[in-house]
């Protein structure tokens, strides 16, 4: 007699596979692809941050730390987040946990019961949308109209998704991965009124709010930065915030993110890290301690090169009639359709094997993007100049 | 007008703190502790597994990775298994995670909806229970009897727990945290037989399996472990095991660990790492590379410590009227009740003040070990040798 085995949980057999995944699988089995598919620069970790590391194995940090993060990290968070947006925030706000992701996992399990609603403007980074539905969350997809080469907010969906009593929170991540979009101070003003409005949580990143370009920084500010919620809505008691080191540091692989919420929120938190991960290890925390008090000249120089790409980019894509382009605001990626391509989970790959280019399919990134590419541009200039021109040549002959 | 503020969920108003990190916190405040509190020994990771993190700083391996784990990591736990349990598993089942307690995490998200039963034999660690519950599963916590200074499975109750049909999964940790508790053969086959007449997962956890004491360990074995479910049911299709780093090379502080599950399970369990923490760095998986190829002096060292401890401990404790202990057959706690002392929290923040030595409370570990005291003794034989005295002396002072 054979015996029945047992099912996996609904979650296990409902949670989606990675379509930024896929294609980097498609790709590594190929080899010899210019990656541009992940939100990862092709720089390494500068060795300051690194050296941080190896001194701590060396001093014999390898024990249990504090479960919120060493008082000293979160102190440098606090500073670091004080210096950018000119805020008196207490480092008892932010908490350290092992990744920007398990941030926003944490921040979901604090906001959400399963059948909740959260509303999610798209295209979005999946990953978001994933985690929601692992906490069994409904995801309202609230599409982002793309207009006259822009994507916008559409207020007035969100505003109809608020009224349903299910809906607990939203997320807004600006700068925008993939889009590029930034709010503005209006915008961000109208998001936390209408969650006043319908007593809403905000779940706010604002992870790449260093990468803006033009127009769409904050006036002023120096370093430039985007326009945050805490313009607006200083100390707010519904807003919580998730952040990594990932980006600005160069620190993709080192997993070392951190949450930002109301001290009344600190020891939940906790208890959230102490029953998934139990902590980050103390010689990681070294290394983000190092970063966020002597990084700063590494965010400009990855910032300067940024605004390079990106202006090349959209100067050399601007003009092919078989492209629209989103051109920009924030981030590192390039957003953009090809006139006539609908699938873009095969023109993805079709990219890989005949223009030796990796991009992400728009088919990822949920309602509104399907028909886009995303291309991340935080790379060396050169590379990126010569996977423009590859690309614009594949265009010309692939009419 | 003050606006209402929004609630946190259920899970997060409802999860709680931990009964460890309580005490914890308590004897840090008071200083100069013998910290026994926590599944910590007092060594720091071997100079040769953090030289192999180091190296691979210097390296530059600080971009994204395999989020199952580098194939070389997964290989190294297939042959230390294989190694250990005379087994020939493919690395395929193995995949990498953010320590133990992830492997926790995931694990029980593979096998629960919410309001589904697990079964917990207790007493238990704690953050399986409260892992658990940020599932929102429901805990059947089946207390085992004390029976002549031994705990014992209650199999009855087992059974009845398990014709509950909203029940899905039995959790089994042996050797166990807190008893020293080693299920034989016998125990091991007549679970996995229930957990097939009843289409049960079993989650194994039997990270402790090195740490083994007298007859308790399976015969025959070279190093000497514990009995394990792959003795009685290899590559059966419902067992998930959960394992890390922590103990066996002493690398609590890293925060790495693996699941090891049927191999159709295996995309799930990488979706689940995505969502969750998005994968281990690079340089840590090197350094558990080390660790599982070149570590296993270091694990005899410390079976040989925790062996003589044990002994000693029960020696001096064992003619004292007014303790029972539970002589351990396996891990690394003595587990020992204090006649006539009901309230544990307590009686643990007395030895702290009286005593200096932190002990965790039995309240922690949940039904049928409220009255009981947890001590670790991965630790210098001196300073348990001392301890032991302390307490023995504070024993025939305080009657």
């Amino acid at each position: 007699m054979t015996m029945p085995t047992p099912t996996p949980s609904t979650i296990a057999l409902g949670v989606p596979d990675s379509g930024i995944v896929d294609i980097m699988n498609y790709g590594r089995r190929r080899g010899n692809v210019m990656p541009l598919w992940a939100g990862e620069g092709d720089l390494t970790t500068p060795a300051f941050i690194r050296e941080a590391a190896s001194k701590s194995l060396v001093d014999g940090e390898t024990f249990y730390t504090w479960q919120r993060g060493l008082p000293e990290l979160r102190q440098a968070l606090a500073d670091y987040t004080n210096r950018l947006t000119g805020q008196a925030l207490d480092a008892e706000r932010f908490c350290v946990t092992g990744s920007g992701m398990q941030a926003i996992q944490i921040a979901l399990q604090l906001v959400l019961d399963p059948g909740d609603n959260i509303i999610i403007p798209s295209p979005a980074w999946p990953n978001i949308v994933a985690a929601s539905g692992v906490r069994q969350a409904n995801v309202i997809d609230s599409a982002m109209p793309f207009v006259d080469g822009r994507f916008v907010l559409d207020m007035q969906a969100i505003e109809d998704a608020a009224r349903d009593p299910k809906t607990r929170a939203i997320f807004i991540n600006s700068p925008s991965n993939p889009t590029g979009w930034v709010a503005d101070l209006e915008t961000l003003q109208a998001v936390h009124a209408l969650a006043e409005q319908h007593n809403l949580w905000i779940i706010a990143d604002e992870i790449y709010s260093r990468f803006v370009f033009g127009d769409a920084a904050l006036p002023g500010t120096d370093p430039k930065r985007a326009p945050s919620f805490k313009d607006v809505a200083p100390l707010s008691p519904r807003i919580i915030y998730v952040n990594t080191m990932s980006k600005n540091w160069a620190m993709t692989g080192w997993r070392v993110g951190w949450i930002e919420a109301p001290v009344e929120l600190a020891q939940r938190v906790e208890n959230f890290i102490q029953y998934s991960t139990s902590g980050v290890a103390a010689f990681m925390q070294r290394a983000a301690i190092a970063a966020l008090n002597e990084g700063d000249w590494f965010i400009g120089e990855q910032v300067a090169r940024a605004t390079a790409n990106r202006d090349l980019l959209v100067e050399t894509f601007a003009p092919l009639n078989r492209l629209q382009v989103s051109a920009p605001d924030g981030a590192f990626y390039l957003f953009f359709k090809v006139v006539g391509e609908t699938d873009t989970r095969s023109l993805a790959r079709r990219l890989v094997d005949e223009v030796g280019v990796g991009l992400a399919p728009g088919t990822a990134f949920g309602p509104g993007g399907e028909q886009f590419l995303r291309m991340c541009f935080a790379r060396d200039p050169e590379h990126i100049a010569d996977v423009a021109n590859r690309i614009a040549r594949w265009m010309s002959i692939n009419p």
